[in-house]
């Protein structure tokens, strides 16, 4: 199935725009598991049995399983293998490089790991990207506005009255076929989400931030008016005492034509 | 050794910029390797073999490395085992993340793999970069203004009558520590490189885009000015047909202090 309609009828499905991030970190798994590449699988295999009734997506951050080399790679191939075929999975690995480059990260990520969307950032422009947008049936997100609060020092830059993610996002969504190409907009920014709605309002948006970094869930919520999105919660759920019940209640928080 | 010391010692005692980037791709190694992951190592062997006389730095571009998932990652770190330990090795992964998947990533590449230095995208601003300088035995280099054609796409906009590159330059390098800072420049812009060597004199540049993408040398050395820097190139050496006199023709091209 074409990624960008499994995303859909995911959240269709469940009812939610749950994304639960797999930010697995071997100081932060509970102490019943082994504090090594084994105990971090362990550990994802329960999180999936907890949170895949309730979740539409997944999202994996490449970050906590490079630091493992070839055996962090190998985790990353058995977590997707434990995801029921239907949900989503996003590899928030934020590449981007030169045209060659890009054709060798895309071939990683979406044909031998086989992700259905891949995060990416857009410093080295159209060309940079366009080799992860050929393949129409699979999705990238754009980093825009991120959560982190690095995200004033350069993505508000203005040139011509409009912040630089202004100008990322208009130019990128002009180049590209609307419906595989998302972007990435922080939680932490409810009203510049409003804003950027009447900019793309059909594009996929991908909103991390949620939880532990401090995201108004309320308000994001509202600022996104039900449009085609993902709503990322990763340590707030992967590490809570009871898993099943926050995963329960961010399901419900973010659930779909609330309003 | 502080792999600041390293790059210059190594800069030094072999009297050239030249950095070897190490793009080895499976559809491109002569037709006497076979054609898997072995194979590469072998081509990765001999490449370094004809060329560790000529050249101060390796680059090792994920990108085709990572295509391979976690055969490509040992690949990596076989592939380290073969450099000369006083030569510069410099992880060409493109990173940027939020604070703790920037340290995750800054773990993989400095602690995990032991490289001397790591390139960064710096669209996520100061506190995606913190990490990664936080370990003042390593290195960075920011892209900057890079070699592709997308170049001109945003990081060429004007903000304050100033383009968004030099904004990138000039927080940066204020932010931090002047000596494990470098950035990436394209070797495709001598002009623009001659005006950043005005406000960055010291800082180390890392130079690709020589050879195959098109960039002039002889502008470029000029450009540089003998200021600490290196020079990639990959595809026009490693897939010549004799790689040790392309490598020894760049060694000279690439000489110090030539002018």
């Amino acid at each position: 199935m074409i990624s960008y309609n499994k995303l859909i009828n995911s959240v269709n499905k469940k009812n939610t725009f749950l994304c639960v991030g797999l930010d697995s970190d071997i100081n932060k798994i509970p102490n019943n598991f082994v504090k090594n590449i084994n105990g971090l699988f362990e550990f994802n295999k329960m999180i999936i049995n907890y949170t895949k009734q309730f979740t539409a997506a997944y999202k994996i951050n490449f970050a906590f399983y490079e630091q493992y080399g070839g055996d962090g790679y190998r985790l990353i191939n058995e977590t997707i293998k434990l995801i029921p075929n239907d949900i989503f999975i996003i590899a928030d690995a934020k590449r981007g490089d030169i045209g060659n480059s890009s054709v060798a990260y895309s071939k990683s990520v979406f044909q031998q790991m086989n992700f259905d969307a891949i995060t990416i950032s857009p410093y080295m422009g159209i060309d940079s990207i366009s080799p992860f947008v050929e393949d129409k049936n699979k999705m990238i997100f754009v980093l825009a506005l991120t959560s982190n609060p690095g995200s004033n020092d350069f993505q508000r830059i203005i040139a011509n009255n409009k912040p630089l993610y202004k100008h990322i996002i208009e130019k990128i969504s002009n180049n590209f076929d609307l419906k595989n190409v998302g972007f990435v907009i922080g939680a932490t920014h409810p009203n510049e989400l409003t804003d950027i709605r009447n900019i793309i309002p059909n594009n996929v948006i991908l909103i991390p931030g949620v939880g532990t970094q401090g995201g108004n869930i309320n308000q994001i919520i509202k600022a996104n008016n039900n449009a085609p999105a993902l709503i990322n919660v990763s340590r707030d759920i992967i590490y809570a005492d009871n898993i099943n019940d926050k995963a329960m209640y961010y399901h419900l928080k973010l659930i779909k034509n609330k309003n």
